[in-house]
């Protein structure tokens, strides 16, 4: 069942809150949501429930839900597990709308626990009420002072409102972050943590945080992912309004995917596939809780540039250099100054190196008016849409500091739509003097250039989003195959669906391939046709190559016999005359069907070697012809199709079609089909198209057989 | 000429100190060293000298170097780069056994600069005075208080004295990773920057420290290396004391590259090749500035694990799940604990995940006991040799922190063997206590977990070299060939190097072929013999499969007459008759002059992808077989090598047997070869050996001729 983003409005802005459990201890699950409540300046009505007590840290207690005076819009429950699953019946029966569980002991515990998880999320269901966690730590909302949520991160201070959201499936990932973003001055304004998903999913609070006006960028955290089409339709709708999701997702290692099973019963689909799919729909994957942070950062300021091109300013060469390598190796163009301008700065300093990296040497430190003119030169001249400057340790002077922060705002003014970033290293004051002056400070330099060259890779999704699609072909409904199918039968469901195959007899076992094969055209290939096998050369049922009519028939007897022998019990179609196809590039193309995501569209090159190296990308189904070009340049031996030794570049646009075609035929009959193969698809010279040479399409209810 | 490391004695450790162009302002590069050097307790003599003065910062002042009551060990040159010529005569005409100039405006600035350059080094090479410099920032050995450096890093704090030394090329780098260093709690010992290097480069800096036996560990920069030979035998011997040696080395993209040649004067070798070589003897290449900090700290305990079994703690299950995925990243080994354990865990606390990662849940932070009794439990029971809790920022809190540190130390109690380390974010005074009870303390959970692999990399690398080398093949000396070599003579002089060739016979113009390819046995490959024709297949020159006498004669005319056609004016041996052989994995082996290290081998799987991937590995010439196998292994695509797709594993032990013994011929022959291909070399199945099928080897003199 869908839900409409807006009917978690009333657990995510609430005008009134009842705290079930509420406990004066302010240490306490039941005390510190009460006190963060009081002092976060929420607006609304507050109610405790405690039987035990007529007032909770000063406040009105009251002795149930049943008892409060008004249906609040949400119920935050801290009791234990064992009382959970009564606190929100009762709740249930007063008609309010969402609750927020806390407790711990529940799918993630044990047997009982996971009965008793099946019992609130039936609640939910049955009441229309919308239910957070079991097992999180609640939510806060900072913008209206709500703060729904035990965790002891805000026990020092509260995070200040701003333009991030965390939704993370992990409490304490979603603290930690919270806790570090506040460090690196940030604010958040909307932070759930959804713990066991009962009912509501990262991807539902994915969805719902980026209908948000004040949220820009979301940072999320996720094991794995329930609500498919829901995360899906978040990550394009936070894409079309260029908001960027910034994505840490675990359990991309065996170990740790073993891991992931052991602690929460979230689906673990494969991690590849989740990989490619973040791509697809433009989130954008962090690999450390630094770059989640850094990546974060950088986007903040909802500055996204149009091109690549990347000016570095430094004081030392040895700096500018090491920026340089990090700029190439993340597809930042680190292209020079134009002639001319290198010749004017070099008139104003000899022995600088004005090309780029621009190294004005440490003279401009003493003389910050050439500083001045070098780095305002960049900006007029170099043509470049990400600026970034290497200043070391030296604006940790605070005297030092002021006089550069100066010659900086000079330099940089009428500049503010470039992205401007600072690599140094100071006090926390100093850094946000500089962020105020408009610039993305990194200590670290490689983490600079790695967080510029997210927001180019956000830029060039949102305006891929924004392409025509290219409309899906009209694609065939299958009906439901009775067993197994066999190539020829698969080739022609396919066919159907717009994948061109060479052209091929069947003949039937008193049929004369022979004559077939003269119509074919010499060379052929003849393979035995037979739902029951798969595996054709392992029975010997294909032979490569008769060049006539005497040795195409002798091949068609020859596979008949030893299928005969071999696999008495197999249903014999005959035999499949087709061309000797030769050249091309060799490459595999399938569709399997991942836990998470359904039926998904792989590509790779071919070969014993990619086997080896597993260079093979995934993109979710379906998706369109523009889609399966950016599919098929993410493969590490993309070049070879490109042409390499002197062989013609291959027909990709054609490749990129039946890719598109075949993730449409998948999708419309993802009820259906279990499984495709296409190995191997030869990629022609451009203009030739592609052909692929055997088929294998496994339906759902053969594999469930199985 | 190499000079003996003690011969840096004055320089980098000096009992007396001059320093020429003393100043009083301490803001001054005149300045700032004598101000550094008054407050730093340096115990020995120092001499200003400046004609303009009697005293300078208080301390009497000397008209001139001649005018010095002793000769000092080492002068500081803070003149201008027009006056250092002359100041750097004085010394020379004094005895001065070394000085450090701090100028710019030599090499790296223009032609006269560069002139003036030479004149230092060749003042230095007549007087056997050592210089470092110029366009340095000078150095400090921190434990006698000796600053020779006007870095602004000291201004507001010296550097503790402690176990790292810091060898930069860049005074701007050295001095930013200092900074950095003294902000993580690092002592550093030793701290010299080379600059222009006329005299003394990074890899002489580097052999000297190494020698030092307070130094544990070296962070070194450089752009590239000058003297090869020493920046061997100085990581050979840090490698033998188990001293490690951390390397940032920028210029590993083109654009890098390009910048390093306009930077500075310092040969480029190939990226790749220093890359393989910094492998190849032991050093550890970070490749970010924070990788550099957080592989040197981790080292800087000098405990490295003789194992990489490695337990994570957690209170939260995603934290442990990505740990366990950059753990696996890493090649550690997140081995489960025992099952008896994993049983007596979860009857202490029945919904922990007591595998590995470890989980205790929130529950043991309200339950230290618990925590302490896990953590006791999987140091005792676990074997891990490193071990890792979770924290995030729980320890933040003092009061909390306190107790979690007693609950630690108990824990750990008796388990000063193990690398025990900490992912946590708290103040710096929380973070030194948690040090001092000999926890590493990582903010980043994937820092930490990459610094541990490096732990575990450094004592690998410490093991290798401790065995015994395979002994070198005697291999010949070969004459420098007049001229190019045809495929024949090349293979003659590999044969003779004990590089085992199949048998071939060469079949000159009168002879006949087809008696010589009965004798080796059909099917066989005839090919050109020329050594004027170097790509035979553009002539059609080679001819695969003649299956009889009459076959192999015909093909012998066929390329002989086509070769005086498409190249009469080469001198033609004849043709080549050798066994057409199949099977085996393709790969090809080379050797080639890096502009750095010399010989240098490589090898790579061949085919068209693997260009395309550029799945190639190198290493230095010689290297023995031991080292041969540590390289095969490193390709991508070495799976291949083990036998996939039901092929046999290849015969990786005579792989490795011909790669050292090539080694040794180019090493031996450095002044003849300029470069060798084998290619392809076939690695037949386990037992059979490799093939290689032909052979290029051009000459020095030939390769400068063309």
């Amino acid at each position: 069942m869908r839900h409409h983003p807006a009917s978690l409005d009333p657990l995510f802005k609430p005008r009134s809150i009842a705290l079930i459990g509420a406990s004066d201890d302010v240490a306490r699950i039941g005390g510190r949501p009460l006190r963060y409540l009081r002092e976060g300046g929420f607006k609304g009505a507050v109610y405790p429930v405690n039987p035990k007590r007529d007032t909770v840290q000063g406040i009105r207690s009251y002795d149930s839900v049943a008892a409060l005076p008004e249906v609040p819009d949400v119920a935050i429950l801290a009791v234990p597990a064992q009382g959970t699953v009564q606190a929100l019946r009762d709740c249930a029966d007063r008609k309010v709308k969402a609750a927020v569980v806390f407790s711990a002991g529940f799918a993630e515990a044990s047997e009982e626990g996971r009965l008793a998880q099946e019992q609130i999320a039936g609640i939910a269901r049955e009441n229309g009420m919308r239910v957070l966690g079991p097992n999180c730590l609640g939510l806060f909302n900072a913008g209206i002072g709500y703060y729904g949520t035990f965790s002891a991160i805000l026990d020092a201070a509260f995070v200040e409102p701003g333009p991030i959201a965390v939704v993370s499936q992990s409490g304490a990932y979603g603290s930690h972050i919270a806790h570090l973003a506040r460090q690196r001055g940030l604010g958040i304004g909307q932070w759930i943590t959804t713990g066991n998903e009962c009912d509501i999913d990262v991807a539902e609070a994915l969805r719902w945080v980026i209908d948000q006006g004040d949220v820009k960028v979301v940072m999320a955290y996720a094991e794995g992912i329930r609500d498919r089409d829901t995360f899906i339709e978040a990550l394009e709708v936070a894409r079309a309004k260029e908001k960027a999701v910034v994505f840490l997702k675990v359990g991309r290692s065996d170990v740790g995917a073993q891991a992931v099973s052991s602690h929460t019963a979230a689906l673990a689909g494969s991690d590849a596939v989740f990989d490619a799919a973040l791509r697809q729909y433009g989130a954008y994957r962090a690999r450390t809780t630094a770059e989640h942070l850094d990546v974060t950062y950088a986007c903040a300021r909802g500055l996204y540039p149009t091109g690549n091109r990347f000016g570095i300013f430094t004081l030392s060469g040895g700096f500018g250099i090491q920026m340089a390598d990090d700029a190439s190796a993340c597809g930042l163009d680190v292209a020079p100054m134009p002639e001319a301008a290198q010749d004017e700065l070099k008139a104003m300093l000899p022995y600088a190196s004005p090309r780029n990296p621009v190294d004005a040497t440490a003279q401009a430190l003493t003389d910050l008016p050439l500083m001045t003119s070098y780095i305002a030169a960049m900006l007029e001249k170099g043509g470049y849409y990400l600026f970034a400057g290497i200043f070391g340790s030296g604006p940790a002077s605070p005297t030092f500091s002021a006089k550069l922060r100066q010659a900086l705002r000079t330099a940089t003014a009428g500049h503010e739509g470039r992205v401007l970033a600072l690599s140094m290293s100071a006090p926390t004051e100093i850094v946000r003097a500089y962020e105020n002056d408009g610039f993305l400070i990194f200590e670290d330099g490689s983490a600079l250039v790695n967080a510029l060259a997210a927001l180019v890779w956000f830029r060039r999704s949102f305006d891929a989003a924004k392409q025509a699609r290219t409309a899906p072909t009209a694609t065939s409904r299958i009906a439901p195959p009775d067993g197994a199918l066999s190539e020829h039968e698969a080739k022609s469901l396919l066919q159907a669906a717009g994948i061109a195959f060479p052209k091929e007899a069947l003949v039937r076992p008193d049929e004369d391939a022979g004559a077939a094969a003269a119509a074919i055209g010499f060379p052929v290939v003849v393979k035995i046709s037979s739902p029951d096998i798969a595996h054709k050369t392992e029975i010997g049922g294909v032979i490569v190559g008769p060049r006539d009519e005497a040795q195409a028939r002798d091949a068609a007897h020859t596979i008949l016999s030893r299928a005969r022998d071999k696999r008495p019990d197999a249903r014999i179609e005959g035999v499949i005359v087709s061309p000797m196809i030769r050249g091309g590039v060799e490459t595999i193309v399938g569709v399997v069907r991942d836990p998470s995501f359904g039926p998904v569209v792989m590509f790779g090159l071919g070969g014993v070697l990619v086997e080896v190296l597993k260079d093979v990308t995934f993109r979710v189904a379906p998706f369109d012809v523009a889609e399966a070009q950016r599919m098929i340049r993410e493969i590490r031996g993309f070049a070879v199709l490109e042409g390499v030794r002197g062989a013609p570049p291959a027909d990709v646009d054609a490749l990129a079609v039946m890719l598109s075609r075949l993730s449409q035929f998948a999708a419309h009959n993802d009820d259906v089909v279990e499984s495709i193969d296409l190995n191997p698809v030869l990629v022609m010279p451009r203009g030739e198209g592609v052909m692929p040479l055997d088929a294998l399409l496994v339906p759902r209810n053969a594999a469930s057989r199985s």
